[in-house]
């Protein structure tokens, strides 16, 4: 058996999220994927992967893995896979990985990149892409929100489900918002991310940024360890999850 | 009576083309917005437009001019149409035009601009907006025959129905060719267009690019008067209406 590692980028909008559902009327990533590999391999097909996207979030540099016995080389799966998928869902690379890889738990750091359009009218053709949120924000005081949540953090505040037992503590490595005309991205990464910690992360970086919410009061949110105290869930489409890394890597 | 004149970003994507059609079911950027505006006014509005783009096609600086003896200020009017339209229709500007103005009758140039991907694999993000033709192109193939369609032609040979008697001379006043990474954009300012006038063209500078057709052989496609002496029509996705100009204008 081989482990065939993939790079994928995906549009969410027209997916109920990365995962496969019980319903197979219900559209989902991994389950068109899976199909897909499925047919091309000849066998049944499971895959792991870095980030299980929610509905309607993109992914630019998504990773996944899956075994297989079928020879095929990946340069021709990526075509095969791409001439069934592409252009919603794309295989930007394929390659083989050591024995024993796996995309989900080999991974030690993503990136998610979240989009904000303070433009006063929504545009078009980014509109899948980013919020639009026609507001005054000051970057100023989004940074300054951003430093008390950098760094080893029980993120409950910023967990949708956190499920009894499940470890909530996670190593957001680097948060940086920068503004370009009128789009605002914030970028996130960490060692990993909660149920909807990103878009949570947003909605109160952006009350931060509109002033109704202090920076310094980021702290007492986290130790809240309670969702109410956060404020809001940014929307799906300003989301792509960038990029997934794998070995070691500095610390900021 | 007011006349106001609307400047609109629309995506193409999921409309049968701007002009409406007798089917109420067919859904077209006129239809939609047509309707809305007649429900603010309080009366059946018609609109005049500068450019009654494709099915398919984009736009980002459309003009449509339409009489009303409504009396909302042209930014209430602008609001209550976002509220209903945004973001896949939008209107970027609206205003009080003088009077007789009409967006088609009134214009003096069109400008279109054609993006082609040229990137191995589609970009799922930019797929709905370009056209992805993963191929050597020569740009510099391409200026040189854009130099031989730039000047007053009869344009036959690059229109769908030119219609009996209609005259089918076109003034293109400027072609620029220009890369950007795996995206090359292909600019086309004329008076006005013929019917698939800007998609033949792009066709034709398509095939120059990658070889197929000599730079050389543009006059004598001209010269044909027929539409098979052309090289294919590129697909609406590529396509946005880019601007219009109103008033007069430096020639090139």
């Amino acid at each position: 058996m081989r482990v065939i590692r993939l790079t994928l980028a995906y549009d969410g909008t027209g997916f109920r999220g990365w995962a496969r559902q019980r319903d197979p009327d219900v559209r989902t990533v991994e389950g068109s994927l899976v199909g897909v590999l499925s047919r091309i391999a000849r066998h049944d097909v499971r895959v792991s992967v870095a980030g299980r996207t929610d509905a309607g979030v993109h992914a630019r540099g998504q990773v996944a893995s899956f075994l297989t016995s079928s020879r095929l080389a990946p340069s021709r799966l990526q075509a095969a896979t791409n001439a069934a998928l592409a252009p919603e869902i794309v295989v930007v690379d394929a390659r083989d990985a050591r024995e024993g890889f796996d995309a989900r738990f080999a991974a030690t750091e993503r990136g998610y990149r979240y989009g904000i359009d303070t433009a006063p009218v929504a545009d078009p053709f980014t509109a899948r892409y980013v919020w639009h949120r026609p507001a005054e924000m000051s970057i100023d005081r989004m940074r300054a929100a951003a430093r008390h949540l950098v760094g080893e953090h029980d993120f409950t505040s910023f967990c949708r489900h956190p499920g009894p037992g499940k470890p909530t503590v996670r190593d957001v490595r680097r948060i940086s918002v920068a503004r370009a005309g009128s789009i605002i991205s914030i970028r996130f990464d960490a060692n990993a991310f909660l149920h909807q910690m990103v878009r949570a992360l947003t909605g109160t970086l952006v009350a931060v940024g509109e002033g109704k919410v202090d920076p310094g009061s980021i702290p007492s949110i986290l130790a809240a360890a309670d969702r109410s105290a956060a404020r809001g869930v940014a929307p799906p489409p300003g989301l792509p999850l960038e990029r997934v890394v794998y070995g070691r890597r500095e610390r900021r």
